[in-house]
C-alpha cells in the first residue's frame, strides 16, 4: 500500500488545507477504505466559511467531508461481513453508546463524520465502524454510493412525512436536498410533487428529476398567495409540505399550503427563532415535524438504486480530483450547480 | 308535554337573552332531549364578550351550550337504538356531508352547536342527530355525562400526544382543558404528570385530580428556565408537552422543554402568529401537532366514567338553574372556579 | 333517453339471464348513469356457480357486476359535485348507517353491488349515490376507471402490509388480485416482487407488468422449501407476504418465507378452519392481517392512474358486448385471460 | 467480599444441581452483582423436565434463572451510570452485535439469560451488561424488581395489541402471564378485562388484581359458544385477545371472540401447527400478532412501579432461600401458586 493519504483539513474558521496524514489502522471491528467519491454537503462549506454550526464549534483541526464510498483495503479481526475488495458506502454516524435512543432504534448521540470534533473522510485512507459500511451491489456507482448520504434526508423527511400512494407533496427548495426530497416522494408513491425556488435553473433540474409542477418564487413574494399558487397549481392543497430552504416566508407558505390533516416537515435549518402561524396549524391539525439526519435508510437506498427505482446521477453537476479540493469548495459556496464531488482515487476517477 | 322552551340565546355581542323558543319536533333521525345539564365554556363566553371566534362570526341571534346532557322524550321514525326515557350524553358536532374527511373518519365540516350559524342546547327542549347521542349507563350521572365534551379534548390531545404507558407529560395551563389533558393522560397510563399555572387555587385543584408536581409561573418567567424546572422536578424532560394556554411564553416552555423525538400538542388557541424556537425543535425531532376538537371519543369516556378509571366530578365547581344563565355566564367570565353547570331540568337539578 | 336496459340477472344457481329492467329513477343524492365497461370478478361466477358466498346466501333474482364505470345522465337534486355528462368510477360499497365503524372511518357494514341482496350494475342503467361516484380525469379511460375496483383491493393490501420503500414482497398468486397486488407494491416503493402461481401463463403476465422474480410452483411443493425458494432468489427473506391464492400451502408458504417482524397479508379465501404453522409465526412477531375489501382508496387510485404511475391496462384480456354476457362468464369461469370486461353502451365500445 | 458463589445449574434434562462457581470478574462495560430475588419462570422448568425448548436444547451444564434483581458489588471500567450499591433490575436479554434488527430498535439476536447456551443468574454473584441494568428507586422492592421481567412480557404484549383509552380487553389465562397482561392493561387504559382460565384458584387471583370479569372454561367448551360468553359478558365483543395459554381451543375462542378490526396477540406457545378459523379473521380484518419477548419495557416498568400505578406484589406466592431451590422447582412444576421466587442473599430476604 502507498503512503499518500491526502486529506482535506479545515485548521479554522477560513482555513482549509490540503495536508498528509498517516494511514490509520482499523480496529477490530472497522475497516480500513481506500475513499473513491465524497461528495461536498452545504455543512462542510459552512464550517468552513463560519467555523460553527450551532452549537457544532471547530475547536481544532478537522477533516471535512461526510457523504462518501470507497474501497475496503483491510478489515478488522472481528469485521465478518466484509472483505478487502468490497465496495462500500459510508453512514457517517456511528452510535457512541448503548443508551434509550440506541435502544429504541434512534441513534443520534454519535459519532458524526466532519461535526466537531469527528473528522470525516474527504482523504485518501479512512476507516470506519464496518458496522456502518454496506457492501455496493456490481450495479451502483460509487459516486451513487456516495449520494445515498443526502438521498438519506430525503427519504427520512418522506417518512417522516408519511408520503404513500398518492400523496400530493410541495417541495420548497430545489437545492440538493429539496431534490433527493423529490426523488424520495416520487419512489414512495406521491403522485404529484410541485417544488418551489428562486432560480430557474434549479427549477429546470427540477423538472428534469421528475417533478410535476414548478413554482417560481421571489423574495417578497406573500406566503398566503403562494400556498393559494400551490393550490390552484395542484388542483388541490397538498397534503404535505417538505421546507427544505429554511427561510421564515418559505416556512411560512409550507404550512399555509398544508392540506387539513397534513403535514409539514422542515428540513432546512434557519434562524432560532421563528414566526409562523402556528394557530392556523393547529386548528386544522396540520402536523409540524422537524428531522434530525436519518436512521436505517443505507439498505433501503441500495436496494432503491439497485433496482433503478430513483435516479440520483442528474445531482452530480462538477467533479474535481481530490487534489482540487479548494477549487471545488469555492465551486459549491458560490451555489454552482448541484452537487460537487470530489474523487479521491488517482487511479480510478469515474462516477 | 309542557310548553316551557326556556332559552339562552345571543343576540349579538354583549347580547345575552333568555327567552321562549317553540318545542322543536325531532325529523326521522333525530331525537328529541329534555336537557338536563350543560356546562360552559369559555368558547360560549368569547362569543358572548366578543361576537366572534376567528373566521366565526355571529350574524344572527344563536343558541348557546354545546356541553350537554339530557333526556329522551322522543324519537324520530327511523331512531332505533334510543327511546323515550334514555339518558344521553349529546356530541356537539354532527357531519354535514360525506366528503373525504368523514369517508376517512376525521368528521370535521360540521354541524356543531353553538358555533355560528348552529345552535347550541342551552335550553329545556333541544333535537338532536340520534347517532350523536350517546345512552348513559345507570352509574354515569347527567353531569358527567356533560363533561364529556370537555373530556373529549383531553382525551383526542392525549392521542393526538401518543401518551402511553409509563409517559411523563408536561400539562401547560390548570384550567378546564389543562385538568381534563392531565386525567385523560393518568387514564392512558401516564406515569408522572407536572402541570404549571398562574394560579395557586388552579394548582391546587390539579394536585386534589391527580397532578404529580405542580409549577408555578409567573408572567415574567424565562421559558428556557422554565423548561429547566420541569426537567429539575420531573428527574427527566418529559416526552409530551400539552399546552392549553395559547400564551406565546408558554408555547415556548412547551417546546424547551420536550425531550428530543417528543411532542408538543396545542391545545390553547393564541394569536395568529406566533415567535417560537422552531429550530430547536425541528433538530431535536420534536413534534408540534395541533387539535381540533375530536372524534369517536364519547364511547370511550363512556365507559371509563362506567368503569370509573376517571373522575370528572371534582370539576364542577358552581351550578345554576337555567333561570340564573346569565349569572352563571358572569360568573365564567370572572374565572371563578372551574366549571360552571346549568340545570336545565325543572324537576330535577340533581348532579 | 332510450327505454333499453338490458340487465344480467343471477335468479339462481346457475340461471343467468339477460333481460330488459326499467331504466330506474335517482334519488336526491344519488346519479343515474349508463353504465360504459363493467369487469367481471371472481365472485360474480362464484354467485353464479355455487348461489352463494359464505353467508351470503342468493335468496332472489339479483343483477351481478360491481367492477363499473359510466357516465352520468342524471343527476338528483341534492347532488352538486356531478353533472349530466361527468365520467365516474363507480364505489360500489355504501355505507347504510353511521355506525361506530363508520364514523372511525371503516365503512363495512354497508350496501354493495352484487352482494345478495343488493343489485350490481351490469346493465345499461344504473342510479348510485353520487358521493360513492368519482370523477374520471380525461386521460383515464372507462376501463381504467371500472378496474379501480380490483387495484383498490391490491392498494388496500398493500397499505395493511405496510410496503413502503425499499420492501422487498412475496405475491402468492398472479391471478387478477396478485397482479393488482404486484402493481400497487411497485408503486408504493417495493424494490422488489416475487410472484408466484401454478401457470406459466400467468407468470409471464406478471413478468410483463413488472414482477422482479418468478417462482413457479407445483401442487406437491413443500412450503418450507418453497420459503427457501423465496429467500434465494430475494437474496433475503421478504418482509411481507401477500397470499392471494387462499390454498392452505400457499397460506403456509407465505408465513415461513416472511421475515422476522415482518407481515403476511391474506387476500385470497380459502377454507373456514385453516392448519398453519402459527407457532413460527408468533415468535418470530410475523403479523397475519386479513383484509375485507378496502376504504378510501378511490381517489389514490385516480390520482396513480392519471400520473401514469401504474398501468392497469394490461390486465384487460378479454371484450364482450353486453349482448354477450353469458359467453363473457363462461370466458371467466374457465379461467382464460386475466379480466374480462363487458362493455355495456352500445355506442361506445372502446376501452 | 464473601467466596460463596452459590448457583442453580441445570446439567441435563432432569438433573438441577446445586454448586459452587467462581465469582466472576466484570468486564470493562459491565457490573458484578449481588443477586436478590430471583423469580422461576416456566421456561426454567420447561428446560429442567424437557431439556430443550423448541430449537434451544441443552448441550452443557446452564446456570438456570432470568427474572432477577440484585446490588451491584464492582463496577467495570467503563461503567458511569452505576455505582456499587446501586439496587438495579436486570433485562435478561442482551444484544450480541449491532445488526439490521438492532439498528431499528429490535435486539433480538442475543445473549439471553438462561436459554443454551447463555448463562442466567440464579446464583449469590453474577456478571451483567451494564446498560442492561436499571437503577432501582427507594420505592420500589427487589421482589418488584425481579417482577420487571414478566410483566415486561405483559405490557409488550399490551403494546402489541394496541391497548389504549377504554379498550376492552379478552385475555385468555390467568397464569403468571395472563395476569401481569392484566395488570398492564389496566394501567395502559383498558375499560374492561375479561379473563378465563380452567382454575377457579387463579380466577380469584385474577379477580383480586382488577379483572372485571371471570370466565370459567371447561376443556370440553367449544370455542364458538366460548366467544359468545365473552361478548354476552362484556355487554360487547373484545377489541383484543391475549391468549397466553397455547391451546389450539384457546387460540379459536380469541379469535372468535374479537371484534372486527381488533386484535388478537399470541403470547401463549403451544404445537408447531395450529387450526385455527383464518378465514373469519382475515375477512374481519382480525390481525394475529406474535410476541418475542420485548424491548424497551424496563425503564417504563420503573416507572409504573415507582409511581404505584401497577402492583405486581400479589403475584408472588412463594419464596425460598436459594439453598432449597429444588423445592422451589418442584413448587412451580406442580403449578402451586402464581410466582416462586428464590432469595440469593444470605443475609437480606425481604422482599
Amino acid at each position: 500500500m502507498e503512503k499518500d493519504n491526502l486529506t482535506v483539513v479545515l485548521h479554522s474558521k477560513g482555513d482549509l488545507r490540503l495536508e498528509q496524514r498517516p494511514i490509520p489502522e482499523p480496529g477490530p471491528n472497522e475497516v480500513l477504505l481506500q475513499m473513491h467519491s465524497v461528495g461536498i454537503c452545504g455543512s462542510d462549506v459552512h464550517y468552513w466559511q463560519n467555523g460553527r454550526i450551532g452549537d457544532f464549534v471547530l475547536k481544532q483541526p478537522m477533516v471535512l467531508g461526510h457523504e462518501a464510498s470507497g474501497r475496503v483495503v483491510k478489515v478488522g479481526s472481528a469485521v465478518t461481513h466484509l472483505k478487502a475488495g468490497d465496495r462500500v458506502a459510508v453512514e457517517p454516524g456511528v452510535p457512541r453508546e448503548v443508551d434509550e435512543f440506541f435502544k429504541s432504534g434512534h441513534y443520534n448521540l454519535i459519532f458524526f463524520c466532519a461535526t466537531p470534533p469527528d473528522d470525516g473522510n474527504l482523504c485518501r485512507y479512512y476507516k470506519h465502524n464496518a458496522n456502518f459500511c454496506y457492501k455496493l451491489p456490481d450495479n451502483v456507482t460509487y459516486e451513487e454510493g456516495a449520494l445515498i448520504e443526502p438521498l438519506s434526508v430525503g427519504i427520512h423527511a418522506c417518512k417522516r412525512a408519511g408520503v404513500t400512494l398518492g400523496s400530493s407533496v410541495f417541495v420548497c427548495g430545489a437545492g440538493p436536498i429539496g431534490l433527493v426530497s423529490l426523488l424520495a416522494a416520487k419512489a414512495m408513491g406521491a403522485s404529484q410533487v410541485i417544488i418551489s425556488d428562486l432560480s430557474s435553473d434549479r427549477l429546470a433540474k427540477a423538472k428534469e428529476m421528475g417533478a410535476d409542477f414548478l413554482l417560481h418564487v421571489k423574495k417578497e413574494d406573500e406566503p398566503k398567495e403562494m400556498a393559494k399558487k400551490v393550490e390552484g397549481m395542484l388542483g388541490c392543497m397538498p397534503q404535505i409540505s417538505i421546507e427544505c430552504t429554511g427561510v421564515q416566508s418559505s416556512i411560512q407558505t409550507a404550512i399555509y399550503a398544508a392540506r387539513s390533516g397534513g403535514v409539514v416537515v422542515l428540513v432546512g435549518l434557519g434562524a432560532e427563532m421563528t414566526t409562523v402561524p402556528l394557530l392556523n396549524a393547529a386548528v386544522r391539525e396540520v402536523d409540524i415535524r422537524g428531522v434530525f439526519r436519518y436512521c436505517n435508510t443505507w439498505p433501503v437506498a441500495i436496494s432503491m438504486l439497485a433496482s433503478k427505482k430513483v435516479n440520483v446521477k442528474p445531482l452530480v453537476t462538477h467533479r474535481f480530483s481530490l487534489e482540487q479540493a479548494v477549487e471545488a469548495f469555492e465551486t459549491t459556496r458560490q451555489g454552482l450547480g448541484v452537487k460537487v464531488m470530489l474523487k479521491c482515487d488517482k487511479n480510478d476517477q469515474n462516477p
